[in-house]
């Protein structure tokens, strides 16, 4: 059950929202990343297991571990626990009193760390699910300001495509399930590194604003260890017409309500 | 302008069939492999150029070739030839006369020849587009009857995806396209080999029987020296309901009629 706990105290630009998730609320900065679709889509995309142990890398506001561990909840999974990690040192101190703030310390521990140094800080095979919504873009030439919060959580600044992989290849187990969201554009260099890591993509699918328009998003999960044979889902259409979410969007806000 | 030569003799079990795409007809023998919408929305998907020659491999009842002379002509594009190499003498035979039903001998030639020899049967780089629909299903072990045309057509019997790859970065100049229809569950596989044989893939769509439904076909355009850089294009549906086509299949098929 969710708690509030009231002493949960918010900085200057911070808000509450309501997930809509089992009671779920996440606190966020608009100066800093608020999290979009994707990262609503992932958690959704990701297939739950009982009796298993979570890693969300790169979390910004910890959405994806809150949403997780409120879907676990709902299914009444037990002996879940779910870690995640961001290096932003604001960002995971914001996601952590999130967790507070739901009562989920237990169950969600949220580190601050890099990606990068996932080799030296957790054993390996140590997970069986790996998550991550990671900078989209590569580089970060030509950004104003390479250090902004937004622009490390967009650009591929602090971590690259490779780091993101090499990291879920390192955390998992044989068979554990590694879960990204990414752009189309990327997916040759996406199914690359993850074969070479030892990751074989097994479920994918495209995403797109309307039946008409090309994808903007694609979910990806892939393997440990996986023999090859890929399912691609049907395409997922964001919206029938302007400003009208089709009906599989509307299920899935529905059960995270965002 | 299409020419039907009235001399063409028509073997037992073969039909005509009107392709209507620039009055166009082909043979086809029900005994051996008849072209499907696979090979249409290939011919579809490539993207003509003039003054340019193709190479179609594998190309079964010429189907392809044919299609692409047809739309080539629509666009009133000069200077344009096809070859069409197939492995199987007998089908090799009908698409010629297919060709030559249509007074297209100028303009296409038909070759009876092995992928896997075209190292050494045409020059590198000598192709601008080399287009493929090729066997989708791995090896071919536990047929009744390996050497039946229709198994040879639809199973890696006599080619294998890697060998059609290897044959079309050879054929192709740089910055010339190999477009390719395949199914779905060998993406990664099949971005593997491209990239393996440096063909970058560029362009990809996905085909799905109905809006809901999991893809079946996914074309693929790879450019010889390409960047990293893929267009996903809106996935196309076929059907909107049982039987009714959807508006762009129609159009797809009201260019080419079949």
């Amino acid at each position: 059950m969710a708690v509030q706990n009231l002493t949960i105290s918010l900085m200057p630009n911070e808000r509450v929202d309501d997930l809509q998730c089992d009671g779920l609320k996440i606190i966020q900065n608009k100066d800093m990343f608020c999290f979009g679709m994707d990262a609503v889509l992932l958690a959704n995309f990701v297939k739950l297991k009982n009796h298993a142990k979570y890693m969300d890398l790169g979390t910004g506001t910890g959405v994806i571990p809150l949403l997780l561990a409120g879907k676990c909840n709902g299914a009444s999974f037990e002996d879940v626990s779910l870690t995640a990690l961001e290096v932003q040192e604001p960002c995971a101190a914001m996601a952590a009193r999130s967790v507070e703030l739901n009562g989920l310390s237990e169950k969600v521990s949220i580190l601050h760390g890099d990606i990068k140094e996932v080799f030296e800080n957790f054993k390996k095979a140590s997970f069986d699910i790996v998550t991550c919504n990671p900078p989209y873009i590569s580089g970060g030439k030509g950004l104003d300001n390479p250090s902004a919060p937004k622009n490390i959580a967009r650009h591929e600044i602090l971590v690259t495509l490779k780091d993101v992989v090499a990291a879920a290849a390192h955390l998992l187990k044989d068979g554990g399930s590694f879960y990204m969201v990414h752009k189309p554009f990327r997916l040759p260099e996406i199914f690359a590194e993850m074969r070479d890591h030892g990751l074989e993509p097994k479920t994918m699918r495209l995403v797109q604003p309307f039946k008409d328009k090309e994808p903007n998003m694609v979910l990806v999960e892939a393997v440990k260890g996986g023999g090859a044979f890929l399912k691609i889902l049907p395409t997922l259409n964001v919206y029938d017409t302007p400003g009208v979410y089709t009906k599989e969007i509307l299920t899935i806000y529905g059960e995270t309500g965002v």
